[in-house]
């Protein structure tokens, strides 16, 4: 099945508004969640659909909750998402952020008492699209990543985004987990019973594996970008904290030092980090936007080790993605699909998808 | 050879004298080189004599150069280093960061016509210790990275690092090129005679290698974070075009773009780029370090693959080296000594290290 844009979007925000998430609500976080799908980004869009529905419907996470502003400063301001689903807060928040830094140069937002914001990068690539550079991290309440030189899990796969302002429509726009690898890409070797290349895992007891069933199944960990001592994993792990010093250290959010989120008992309390930065903050910002884009264009032109793979700048594989998927519509698998339709019959939301 | 602190430092401090440095200027940049080495940093203290000999010689670092602030408003300042080395610049500039945050919760200041400014890590302490968090980038003059995918080399090592308060004196404290290593560990490798482990090295075509002297001799290109396509290298060179945007776009200094910096003609113009945030910015500071505190020892006490080695913090080890090194003073090789001897001779600064 692959339905267009519009009908895939149409869905998500046709179930978000059965869970009663208020108008406005639903469209921002449709159009979040169906800018992910569209870019090839399945991990972050309508794949997140059950996982949403199981935080709901055990009062994790409410659909209906408001963000509020709890403290605003000439170049900072604190939300409270009032646990309520991430996108919108963190919609709100980045907005915020570039009005900020529109006045003084430079615009932070922290966002506590949140939950799942989707994908990282959509953010981070508002603040550019506006002519900002964006900065973005998050905290995350999956606890599945093991330290460098440890046998315990710590943390999560915490994302960074950073994007900023180049040729129109084309912004640099990095959006990383800070392990080696996400969840996703160790199923897939799974799946085609393939095993995993060395530095993807380590087995329980921190010894390096192999099996693509370490994590998920057998007590083994993800690992952070690096993947091993000899590859530097102690810089992942390092950015990993980074990462929570900005997204639950600034706001007051929980840390993964405290799992059961004992502050906020019953709702996930996840932080956010949002950062924007006007480019002409200390030049001519026409003048910043033409050095990216020759730096990037310097980037592309490359010699590639591969001539049929010419090399890339972050944001170029998901504009690629969404070029394609606009003409041939987004693919959602049978299962997945199967799992969305029954959420949505027994939310009592319409079902578009064919 | 192993001197003390104080006289590997007062050497250090002689010789910058002697090459026509301002008093406060040479005691800044010797404390700073110093704590490189007492800290285990050894790439980024006295080794590095040699090569400023180099470029002062060379006319393309000034060694009596001044900071000159250019551009100053509340939340951000633009220094011009003056074609001077980075280590003075770096440090007003970290300062009036750190002043504009304690003031409005946050500071930029961002540095052009810079050169080499030692440890990325000690500017990011110098936020640290104030009880600020902060962040440092800088572009690099080396061109030795191949970006994923590759088979030509488009920009440098590209460092960022990051601290935060935690316990006093403890800091965590990331400093990391955006490479899989730095150059120095592959020295040590083809030094012992040993392969170069997977994904630190390519090939001049861009193909996978562990030959220690692939890149110092052979044609060929460091790596990014990851090493590897299947490693995620894609996040080390998203990493290292954010230190880039930082460091080089929002000062307006040479992008990796331009190697031949025509712009400033005969001088490196490195950029560097300094942020400090207020703990406090969005709550109560103290509430911030006591939960930094508890989360660093919670990553400490991590259970460790093997028992003999516990898990770290960034920033450990290196604090580990100097209380070693305190003791038993901080050591220097035969050939390094040598050379700086006879700069030493050459410049007319005394001779303190035996």
């Amino acid at each position: 099945m692959a339905a267009s844009y519009e009908l895939h979007r149409g869905q998500l925000e046709a179930i978000l508004r059965a869970w009663g998430m208020p108008a406005i609500q639903a469209a921002v976080t449709a159009d979040i969640m169906a800018w992910a799908d569209l870019h090839g980004i399945d991990s972050h869009g309508m794949s997140m659909v059950p996982g949403y529905d199981d935080r709901r419907r055990s009062g994790k996470t409410s659909m209906t909750a408001q963000p509020r502003v709890v403290m605003d400063k000439p170049v900072a301001a604190l939300i409270d998402g009032g646990g309520g689903l991430g996108h919108y807060n963190s919609y709100t928040a980045m907005n915020l952020a570039i009005s900020k830094a529109r006045t003084v140069g430079v615009g932070i937002a922290g966002v506590r008492n949140s939950s799942h914001f989707g994908a990282c990068g959509y953010y981070a690539k508002m603040a550019a699209d506006a002519g900002f550079i964006g900065m973005v991290t998050t905290s995350a309440s999956g606890i599945q990543v093991a330290p460098t030189g440890g046998a315990e899990a710590k943390y999560g796969t915490d994302p960074i985004a950073f994007a900023a302002p180049a040729r129109e429509g084309e912004p640099f726009l990095l959006d990383m987990a800070t392990t080696t690898v996400a969840a996703g890409r160790i199923r897939n070797k799974a799946n085609e019973g393939l095993p995993t290349p060395d530095g993807w895992l380590v087995a329980k007891d921190g010894s390096p594996s192999n099996d693509p069933l370490e994590a998920s199944q057998k007590g083994g960990f993800l690992t952070p970008l690096g993947g091993t001592a000899d590859g530097s994993s102690y810089k992942g792990y390092g950015l990993a904290v980074m990462v929570n010093v900005l997204a639950a250290g600034l706001s007051g959010a929980t840390f993964p030092t405290d799992p059961s989120h004992t502050r906020k008992a019953g709702t996930m309390d996840i932080g956010h980090f949002f950062m924007a930065i006007d480019t002409g903050l200390l030049r001519d910002p026409a003048e910043f936007r033409a050095e990216m884009i020759a730096f990037c264009d310097s980037l592309r032109a490359t010699k590639p080790a591969d001539p049929q793979k010419p090399v890339m700048v972050a944001g170029d594989p998901e504009r690629r993605n969404a070029a394609r998927r606009r003409q041939e519509g987004i693919p959602v698998g049978p299962n997945l699909l199967a799992k969305v339709k029954a959420i949505a019959a027994a939310s009592g939301a319409p079902w578009l998808l064919g």
